[in-house]
């Protein structure tokens, strides 16, 4: 699941998790920069309000890393086992942050994530979207904005237009939900891409 | 300086220091992986023992980290204000201990420093080398052994031989010191090697 700030990411996450588990599948949740306790430290690191500046390469670095030990501890042996992973955004989230807000160059995105994922990529990734105002907005309200969040609206809108790209781009796996509605209409497009990824995943798997 | 465990850098470096700067060289001394307030907390993340196992791509990117922090913060800064930069380990560190000591693909550590480092490598090197067995008895001495220390002899072996491997292959820029033998024989060895770099310096800046 993908998305700037305040778009309420935890709560339909949490909504999809409690829907596809219902629907018997089983499914383990997690979310980046983190998912594990070394990567939560580095989560720690990054979102942190530091004295000194951070570059940029560091910070890009600092990402994968802990992507890197996500994959090994838990995306890896979930997947294997036959479950379902669903994140609090990933990768795209990298190109929409780092290359789409902080202007680094997008090659450099893509040579980190062939070293560090191999092939694996997400089967299917929900953009929760709205304009920045409204996101920003609902952060604010949650308490004290962090590194990332204290940054300027100009970034901000930079991230939003790198996730439409995306989405654009990878038609195929991305589905887009305007989560600038009210609650009650987000769930009901949740519920039918739910509905759509079970569906599809059953005519793969020929489960029911 | 580089080296593996025991060899004596930090009173090496501190020997080295002090004689350029007793010949007039402004100088930065430095280490890795640290040398900035985020690398010395990525290198907290590295070194403690931890109760679950670290992926080597999540290692090498961490360092990959921290030396991008410490190139932005401390080393580009100096260079740019006319200072030597005297670091404990670099970048060969990382082929000696990731690719010779854990078996990553050099390729994949090459890339990284490409992607870090641009241009930019060390002038001279250091290569402080002595039997393995020597190495830890010296470095369990000073009490307990780190995660990288605990790791086998044989894995100190090959650190070994891909440090003199790397002063094989960049001969113009490494000097390899026996560090086996009594420390004032060290320090004489030292000595000429800074007399080396202080006059291969003179004549390439025309200064006194």
């Amino acid at each position: 699941m993908e998305g700037g700030e305040g778009v309420g990411k935890s709560t339909n996450l949490d909504f999809l998790r409690r829907y596809l588990n219902d629907s018997g599948i089983e499914i383990v949740t997690t979310r980046e920069p983190g998912g594990t306790a070394l990567g939560e430290e580095i989560r720690g690191l990054l979102l942190n309000v530091r004295g000194e500046p951070v570059s940029a390469d560091a910070e890009l670095l600092l990402m994968f890393a802990a992507r890197a030990q996500h994959i090994f501890e838990v995306i890896e042996p979930a997947l294997a086992s036959g479950k379902w992973v669903l994140s609090d955004r990933f990768t795209d989230a990298t190109y929409a942050y780092q290359c789409g807000g902080r202007g680094i160059d997008p090659a450099s995105v893509a040579q980190l994530e062939q070293l560090v994922q191999g092939d694996l990529r997400p089967d299917y990734t929900l953009l929760l979207d709205a304009p920045v105002e409204i996101g920003m907005a609902r952060a604010r309200k949650r308490g004290e904005l962090d590194r990332f969040e204290q940054e300027a609206l100009a970034f901000f809108e930079r991230v939003r237009q790198s996730y439409l790209q995306q989405a654009r781009e990878h038609g195929d796996r991305y589905r887009v939900i305007d989560a600038s509605q009210p609650l009650a209409a987000v769930e009901k497009a949740m519920e039918t891409v739910a509905g759509e990824l079970l569906s599809r995943w059953r005519r793969t798997t020929g489960r029911q």
